[in-house]
């Protein structure tokens, strides 16, 4: 199925309906370009105002949503004959998220926005304090409103609690789906891990590139590199945050990195990553743009894009051989820490560790598992927030046999709870999966692609993803999607053949 | 009278409009740091979706100005006692900015942003191809709908035609209180130009400091330079782009300048003259931002305030004095150029010219003048735009003695009316003659003004201007803003004599 224009003429009721989304997409532009600009250039004096700006924004694109008008439209246009895929999907998008923006009330939405924003910010304090009781008391009043949302969301969507807060994350994708899926890597995990460390710890030690590496050759590598694999500047930008993400529009995107002159890699890397996230924003189908069925299909679909790029092509020994000669003509010093061995060696070391965004791809799951279960349980009640963590510490040992030395590196670590986002943490790992599975069915579709890697060359699989994932926008949902392009709904074994060839082969 | 508290509970309508027009306000900074944006920052792709992000923000801001709520808020507050000064003023700016959204009909609105956007563009061309007859037809139509707006706002505002347009740019100033000034400049003028000409002409030629300046040692000047100047980089920006602005908010301004490896001297200026719009905007009443009371005064205001930094202030002997030791110590080389006396040869010559962004502060009126008389012509239906190369050319000759050699130096230099802005060139001349006003008058009540512009210090005076304009907002229109700290409404003679000091001194 193509981005072909619908082959019926659409109700009015569907034109006004297109025209209302289109507004609130372009409001929701506004909103993604001042977040950029927040993060990537406000001077901090900025802060306050621009805080009130993204919720004036936030109002009035969620005015649009609810007014009554919307509704009364669905109801006439869903009257209208089945005509086309695209133009149904869009519909039933706009109903999906008609329902979730009216089935909260103004004053629970309020209640979370300010409870969440506090809590953050306490949170901030309390991760630097590694003092969880400081934060606790304000965590369980986020708890206890996303349940309420839950709650609210659960009937209306003909879903469980926890999985109505997943959907607002990754549509479809539900919990009884998830837990098979994570048992069946657990279960490898626990055989595979220490083969892996035994075999690691056979080969020599990696060397580390000496620098300093300047900044600003960092940032033109960078940017040479994110071209190189298929950014287009002329719709695009790379600029420096404190933490790298991909923002910004389809037709603007506006990726970020942060520099060390230390060491080049966490730049590098990070750049490759969003540059995924990216390419997925460019590709996304033009004649469905700011239409619901036009955006990228959820979380965890965008992050199989970034992690196809960054750890299926970018990580791989064939784009290692190309990237390694690359780096040291523009780094130049000693050669050897730039051989594409050396470089597998050290980007793909796999190491059990507390941190979460510092997982390597083997473990990071462990750290996503163990908080799927968390926030499962505290979302069914079954978990106090008090008891979170011992929880987590019990977890963590259970999953990899460590302890953390503090809550700062357990569970005060990630911001997702403590600012209310909670049923997220699961697109992670799925995003992983995902990736895995779209690399072994592009591999086997696109005879070239390996070939391209070890030149640097993106395309053949950038070519593949165009037209199986990013120009299928939000036609199908995750699990579908998958199907479409791979023959099979999401499945571990891809992603734990994959570890397995590059960690066991 | 101070932004104090009000004396005095305010009705629910009057909050239910202070609501509203800090909503507005507040969609209006969305919109200024989208535009600071697209100058500065957005990659080319991003132009399409950036015009459109705009347009449905100012749609939404204007929906939220002309709602049926609005007019009877209005009127309810209306009947209340006066109680507060400054929350009258408001009053009395949010009826003003009602009338005038809701006096145009909204077709007459989008015909004359189509018109003017089509306009603009052919414009670019015709300028290049110094080609007025293929503008000519598109000129017409934006003329044909301003004439039709200023019909539309002159009955409700009680004003004429043109004045309906010019209180768009500076509320309250009619060209009946602008032509007797320009007359009398126009005769100082006549009278000391050719003096001025001829001294000049005795005075050694000046030296220009010999290149090339690196742009990042420039950049690093300018942002040390305007923040030496006052501005607080902790809520401002200084980037680049391809005309020197300023814009953003209150709290988070952005200024822009350009660069040239050959010379630093536009640069340095434009930087210098962006900062005193940027500390004019950081220095308006906090208690009554985002209300209309809490605004700048108008563009005339405006430009009064980058033209007491620019020409007032930074081009005088004393601050020359300083600046030339700074600019030496950064870019080194032959002494002489940066010596002061030869600053001052170099950044205050005159020079009859024929474009006005050129002009000198002592001709630039005159390219003032011109417009503002064809202009009301223009919309006094008495000039015919097919007539205007010919009556520009009159003109010009009639005021400066010399005639453009063709239209891309004539009627097609600026962008203004083709962009439909009729009615706004009087600002320029009205900042510059006010700018030398207050001068004036903060000399005589800071006795250390001068002293401390001779070692860089500009708080002695913009401490006076904080006081006397800035924290005033929008409190008086712009005749009683200059007689409140002035003494005297807008009069000529004090620019005058600051020209006669200045050049015949």
């Amino acid at each position: 199925m193509n981005a072909s224009p619908p082959n019926a003429a659409p109700s009015a009721a569907y034109e006004r309906l297109a025209d209302r989304f289109r507004r609130i997409a372009t409001i929701g532009e506004c909103g993604s370009m001042l977040g950029w600009d927040a993060a990537a250039m406000m001077p901090p004096g900025g802060g306050a105002a621009r805080g009130d700006q993204l919720a004036v924004l936030a109002g009035l694109a969620h005015g649009q949503l609810v007014a009554p008008e919307a509704g009364d439209d669905l109801a006439e246009a869903e009257q209208g004959l089945p005509a086309d895929p695209w133009r149904d999907a869009n519909l039933r998008l706009m109903r999906h998220a008609y329902v979730r923006a009216t089935a909260l009330p103004a004053t629970l939405v309020e209640a979370m926005a300010r409870a969440s924003s506090t809590c953050e910010k306490i949170w901030r304090e309390a991760r630097r304090e590694s003092d969880f009781p400081r934060v606790r008391p304000y965590l369980e009043e986020v708890v206890r409103l996303v349940r309420e949302t839950a709650d609210a969301l659960a009937p209306v969507l003909g879903l469980t609690p926890y999985d109505a807060l997943m959907d607002g994350y990754q549509r479809g994708v539900r919990a009884a789906d998830v837990a098979p899926v994570f048992a069946d890597y657990e279960a490898f995990l626990r055989r595979a891990l220490p083969e892996v460390e035994a075999r690691q710890a056979a080969l020599p030690a990696p060397l580390r590139p000496v620098g300093p590496f300047p900044v600003d050759a960092q940032e033109a590598f960078c940017r040479s590199l994110s071209a190189r694999l298929g950014l287009d500047f002329a719709h695009a930008r790379l600029d420096r945050s404190a933490h790298p993400f991909s923002g910004g529009t389809a037709t603007d995107v506006r990726i970020t990195t942060r520099y060390t002159e230390a060491d080049f890699t966490q730049a590098v890397l990070a750049v490759v990553h969003e540059t995924g996230h990216a390419l997925y924003e460019r590709g996304l189908p033009e004649a469905w743009a700011r239409q619901p069925v036009g955006e990228a299909a959820g979380m965890a679909a965008h992050e199989s894009q970034s992690l196809i790029v960054e750890m299926q092509a970018c990580r791989s020994d064939a784009f290692l051989s190309w990237l390694g000669g690359e780096l040291y003509r523009t780094f130049d010093g000693d050669a050897a820490p730039y051989a594409p061995e050396n470089l597998g060696r050290l980007w793909r070391r796999v190491e059990r560790g507390f941190i979460r965004v510092d997982a390597d791809e083997m473990t990071y799951p462990a750290h996503v598992i163990l908080r799927f279960r968390l926030e499962q349980a505290l979302i069914a009640g079954d978990l106090a927030v008090a008891d979170l963590p011992g929880a987590w510490n019990d977890g963590f040992r259970d999953l990899l046999g460590i302890v953390p030395p503090n809550d700062a590196q357990g569970c005060l670590q990630d911001i997702h709870w403590y600012d209310g986002a909670i049923g997220y943490f699961p697109s992670y790992t799925l995003g992983a999966m995902a990736a895995a599975q779209l690399m072994a069915a592009a591999r086997k579709a696109v005879p070239t692609l390996d070939a391209g890697l070890a030149q640097g060359d993106l395309s053949p699989l950038l070519g593949w993803l165009r037209t199986h994932v990013h120009s299928q926008g939000s036609l199908l949902g995750f699990s579908d999607l998958l199907r479409a392009a791979t023959g099979k709904p999401l499945d571990p074994k891809d992603f734990e053949a994959h570890l397995t060839a590059r960690y066991l082969g």
